[in-house]
């Protein structure tokens, strides 16, 4: 395969039609998927074309029997030249028209012990310059030590089958990403995030490069990977989320809840649109040149509340979720987490 | 009154004082008018330090019989160096200690046929150089031509008792700066914002050099100001609050409302979580920067709501808001807007 001044290969021919295919499936699977599980909602499909070029298929499914709100949208869009925020991590880009493709999903579940969940799995080209991003995080109101394991073991899983390197590095590449500097708080749990790998050089190439994730990345040296590889990676992934997210739905959808955790998880949301609105670089990008706004803003929840100075009660489930399940965690491998977690009452 | 490079009056002696002494009567006449007209609702206090320098008073009311919220602050903070995003705009500040004291305030009154309303008059100093802001904006869920003129005429008068040029860049200036450009809406029906306030040259100092407040400022020429002017402005302009808003709540607080109303609104106050996070410069660098969430986030409502795709049916007045009353208008002088107005069903 060719290579470019990066090092990194130039794309393999087809390379724009195969990811649009791998994001389409991906779409269509998981909209089954969540469908099956809802039993009730339908997603309604709207498109859209970009006046710039491009454009796209959102699908949402509102008021189901699990759902309060489930938006899975794929886009392909194009242009001239990338904005400034993403020439800068990628300069050799600069000059050269661009495309991307990709898939992105966010689920609102009415009951306060399910789960709130995003995935997004995308794919640039521009000129030479070439690379795969993506990811899944989970953001629970209620904690649940195991859900948390399991989310994270199906990833883990998955990025293994492509190389044992990898989730060591998306994994804090998720915490360092989800996180809400002005409330010192993950967005929940996390699981995996990555960005521009184009496989060159090292697997972390993020913005921090203090964190976690660029000094694991660093001690594991430079890690070539091929384009197929890195599509694979976004396949495996992505065809990774309906058995993470799925089994927890279904072992909690039944479990009643009250006014205090529906007002808990009204409360939580807030930081959902916190963090999407105030740091989340797509959204952001998005709305600021001229994206289609209800797509992107289908991320939101549909009811959120905010309190000022609120305080979960001391020893409560609601401070487990403060104070433990938003702050990043070795959830596969912290052994003292089941102690930790027992020292707040009713945790189930 | 001694001039330094830039045209402007250095401070008066006492001048940080003087300030201070302004926002926190502000501070305190608003709440006392507030308590007064919800009959209900008490307002609660915490004060806080800032590690970096200075601190505040912040005070919110919960539950109340009008407000379902109201958050009124006061902070006055110092540090070693403005940030970029201000010494972009006021370079001559460079290298020298600031202090800035402010009043900032928003109000969520449960009845949707209220509208929610936003203050802020601060004043800054760094060495050699001061200027004043502030301003106030409503923002109805529900239209009332009359509600909108009555809070556009006291602010125009308020502005009038300084000098008659003001009000004619100020209110094109609010419209320009509360403005959601994914929405291509304003945040309401706007009132009067003003910035970089420092007695010299143009009145219009904003950003946006191609709009109308830039543009009227201009035709108005060099607009020199004294300090002592400008104190008088916030003065005029902060004692305006209650006159401006209380009769419209006065007038309306009783009309009943249903479902319908109140979703609406509901639906509304997202798009003000979208303007204050996406778009407002103070939110934004507030959270970026350190400084106290939970007093910066109390702008926020106490719920909010979003929904992929919503449009108003036609001819309702959930309409003529979106048509009219989150556009530019001339409220004070535009003579067809009664008949513009007339278009929409059931105005009142």
């Amino acid at each position: 395969m060719a290579q470019h001044k990066n090092g990194a290969s130039l794309p393999p021919s087809g390379s724009r039609e195969k990811a649009r295919t791998l994001v389409l499936s991906l779409q269509d699977e998981i909209c089954s998927g969540l469908e099956l599980l809802d039993g009730d909602g339908k997603f309604q499909e709207e498109t859209w074309e970009r006046p710039e070029g491009g454009g796209g298929k959102s699908r949402v499914l509102q008021e189901g029997k699990i759902f309060e709100q489930a938006g899975v949208n794929f886009s392909e869009v194009q242009g001239e030249e990338l904005p400034p925020s993403i020439l800068n991590q990628r300069p050799e880009a600069k000059g050269h028209p661009w495309f991307a493709t990709g898939t992105s999903m966010v689920l609102h579940p009415r009951n306060p012990y399910l789960p709130t969940v995003h995935l997004n799995y995308r794919y640039f080209e521009a000129g030479p310059v070439w690379w795969f991003g993506g990811g899944a995080d989970l953001t629970p109101f209620y904690p649940f030590l195991e859900d948390a394991r399991h989310f994270h073991r199906v990833h883990q899983k998955a990025c293994d089958s492509v190389s044992p390197e990898l989730h060591k590095v998306f994994k804090p590449w998720c915490d360092e990403y989800f996180f809400l500097k002005h409330r010192n708080e993950t967005r929940g749990i996390g699981g995996i995030f990555y960005d521009y790998q184009d496989g060159s050089g090292d697997i972390y190439k993020g913005q921090n490069s203090n964190g976690k994730a660029a000094s694991i990345s660093k001690e594991l040296g430079s890690q070539p990977r091929s384009w197929n590889e890195l599509f694979a990676l976004a396949e495996s992934c992505g065809k990774a989320f309906l058995p993470a997210y799925v089994p927890i739905i279904e072992k909690r959808q039944n479990k009643s809840y009250g006014e205090r955790e529906r007002n808990f998880q009204l409360y939580r949301r807030g930081r959902y649109v916190e963090f999407n609105l105030v740091w989340d670089r797509g959204t952001i990008f998005g709305l600021q040149t001229n994206g289609r706004t209800e797509s992107i803003l289908m991320s939101l929840p549909p009811l959120a509340r905010w309190e000022y100075g609120y305080k979960a009660p001391e020893g409560s489930r609601e401070s487990l979720l403060t104070e433990l399940f938003t702050k990043p965690q070795d959830w596969l491998t912290d052994s003292t987490l089941e102690e930790k977690c027992q020292l707040y009452k009713a945790i189930n």
